[in-house]
């Protein structure tokens, strides 16, 4: 097949922008010998001209003119990396309904409108793919939607923030929280206003469009239970370690009975578990599912660059697809409802601060056990004048853990409202060799 | 776009074969969605038509005769399921040459003849898929040849054999070898004549074909260096116990200054590295390149309905790409070539049994030294009447080490002749939060 010349276009040319353009020059080769096409930035969308750019393009790319796009009936592919919702959901909107295929790596925007794009391109008849938008250069979407075609993924677990896996690893080695952070920043893996990966925010938007692919069902950014690392007590650190476990902010998706759940927040996660080796700013995405039992992949979450080379497999992918339909059906195809919080199972940790007063366990147990909540394991130490009780219990209904943890804070002995974190400890693969 | 029904062809059809009809008949509705068309299984070619099944095609689908596919143009993908090199070998040769789309699980016949099935299918202008023949479900062909496009891959390790990381993971434990490898041969990992998992041979051939598609230039698997499992003594497996260390059987492919080198053996895996936490019988490849550092995928490496979801994801994707261009020019289009196996780099473990005198140490210390071998880290153990010494070196020319061990192995306080290990610790980003 001769090699064709393909026009592509940018909304955005910035850091990942810029990096598009060089790596498609620098690989034009290889490009062309996986795909059969030549693939060429013809126009790259900026709102400012002048400013000056670290790898400029040729002359006439740089537009600040978005009809100079989406007029162009010679650009067929055009990739989004400006980030923000407005004005580019317009645009890839628009793009999409005028029968231009669009690679975005925005990840507000596919998590927020993402089912309103897809059907806009299914509508159309072309493709959006946004494998940048979820782990950077890590290929769960492309591995969720083409590998895992016949496999019902019922369960996506995650580490999908870089930021705040490396402060978790730095305070696991003894950094305080605050030390952690500095030293995060002081690397490039967390902005001066790290509030949206703290806070989990970040980490949400990624469930959110996972869980979306993984199931096939909208969930929206805003159904997502999330709980920031800001709420980790030192206490809960050493208790995990001394549990053989570590704490990560960790994200799950999951389909229960038709019913779908999705929640961001720090969690225990056994020290045999593949996400316990997931280190620094590294991001894992394990995938559950009938066919396959799991699959894990990890790699780096973030950067320029790898964002880049996702945003690149993904237009060398629509050149290699275009016009056959694949991935061309929406795939937002049901409705699935939103599992009630109370009714998400698992095993879980939580601390207890108490005064240091002879009848407290009895009182705690029982309220647990009031619940049909049972206990696993139980640390206890002096905290000060108090005592600090550690509690993993077996699998349990939040609900149910909820309510005897409101008896539990409204004992005069109970010095604080404790805060349950999910435990990580199954593989579902107890039958391959894991204990 | 219309959905079209799309008939396949099997060549095979047992557990892998039936698992792909029973899948593909499970799944229809989630095929057509991915890829706007219904496979369905027309013909599957079988030596014996009278032979009791467990899932029994529709009838007239089983078929004794090649010809009843290879000449029936309504059959545009075949999916080799037979294993074998013969005559599965020329099977799939003549599909392509007759211009029929081809998927294969098989991984002796990728590994020993893939450099011409690709330039056959080349030139008849259809694909070859072989997802299913490394690692079963893990879809490390795919993120290979689509994700890492513009990312020029260096190094590719795993762990691909589950047999022999099933049997490392219980000899960790305390079994013994043989204790292990009934064990695995009872639950089904290990075949009742296990010797091409324990050799490497198994290993040595997905890590052939992970370099031929990864560097773009054929490696014959005969001129992988292969050490088995049998190799590893007792000691070794306590020695990296005690250095912190694991030992699992390592596949690494290299290219290293434009020349390549694969090699399977036992190496030892620093814990904290990702292939350390890889337990059981699951697999796991790490691929490291320019753009993305390197991306870690591991899962269930073997088993029927792992290896029969891979082949259908292959289907759905040659389905999705057929008449594009994409994944159709040989992926093997350079010659390079093999570096010397004395120049590899690492580095490595050995232990010595030694006659415990005074000097012997100071002895082999300056044996090393003469090579400019040197010692990062040393243990010494009583081991009954003698010594054993357990040295890592830090990273050297194997062919130093090798004088240097030649030099060692003569002399009269060394019992036996030492085997070196290489040792796997970097992750290469030590820049990325890791110590």
């Amino acid at each position: 097949m001769a090699s064709v010349d393909v026009p592509v276009a940018l909304l955005g040319y910035g850091t990942v922008g810029q990096a598009v353009n060089r790596l498609l020059n620098d690989s034009a080769d290889d490009i062309e010998r996986a795909t059969g096409h030549r693939l060429r930035v013809v126009k790259a969308l900026v709102r400012d001209l002048g400013k000056e750019r670290d790898h400029r393009p040729s002359p006439g790319v740089l537009t600040d003119d978005f009809a100079e796009i989406a007029d162009d009936p010679s650009i067929a592919v055009v990739a989004e990396v400006m980030g923000g919702l407005d004005p580019a959901g317009g645009y890839v909107l628009e793009l999409l309904s005028r029968g231009k295929h669009v690679v975005s790596a925005n990840k507000q925007l596919v998590a927020r409108k993402g089912a309103e794009l897809f059907a806009a391109a299914s509508a159309a008849g072309v493709q959006l793919r946004f494998e940048a938008s979820v782990c950077a250069a890590i290929p769960v979407i492309k591995v969720l939607r083409e590998s895992l075609v016949v496999t019902n993924v019922h369960r996506v677990l995650g580490i999908v923030n870089g930021t705040t896996n490396f402060v978790l690893t730095e305070m696991e080695r003894g950094k305080s929280y605050e030390e952690a952070l500095a030293e995060a920043q002081a690397r490039g893996f967390a902005e001066a206003d790290p509030s949206d990966d703290i806070s989990g925010a970040d980490a949400a938007a990624k469930m959110a469009i996972l869980a979306t692919v993984a199931f096939n069902s909208r969930y929206a950014l805003a159904d997502v239970d999330v709980v920031g690392i800001d709420k980790i007590d030192p206490l809960d650190i050493a208790a995990a370690r001394e549990l053989d476990m570590v704490i990560r902010l960790v994200g799950a998706a999951r389909l229960v009975d038709g019913q779908v759940d999705v929640r961001v927040g720090p969690a225990l996660v056994d020290r045999r578990h593949p996400l316990a080796a997931v280190g620094g700013a590294f991001n894992a995405v394990m995938l559950q599912g009938d066919a396959i039992r799991e699959i894990t992949l990890e790699g780096p979450g973030a950067g320029g660059v790898e964002t880049a080379s996702a945003v690149i497999a993904d237009m060398a992918s629509v050149i290699g697809t275009m016009g056959t339909g694949f991935l061309q059906n929406d795939p937002v195809w049901r409705v699935l409802p939103r599992l009630s919080p109370g009714e998400n199972r698992s095993p879980f940790y939580f601390h207890l601060s108490v005064d240091d007063r002879s009848g407290v366990l009895a009182r705690v147990a029982d309220a647990l056990a009031e619940q049909d909540v049972s206990i696993a394991r139980l640390l206890q130490h002096q905290n000060g004048d108090g005592a600090a009780l550690h509690v993993v219990t077996h699998q349990t209904r939040q609900g149910a853990l909820t309510a005897a943890l409101e008896t539990i804070a409204a004992m005069e002995e109970v010095r604080r409202d404790p805060l349950p974190f999910p435990v990580v400890s199954d593989r579902g693969i107890a039958e391959f060799g894991w204990a």
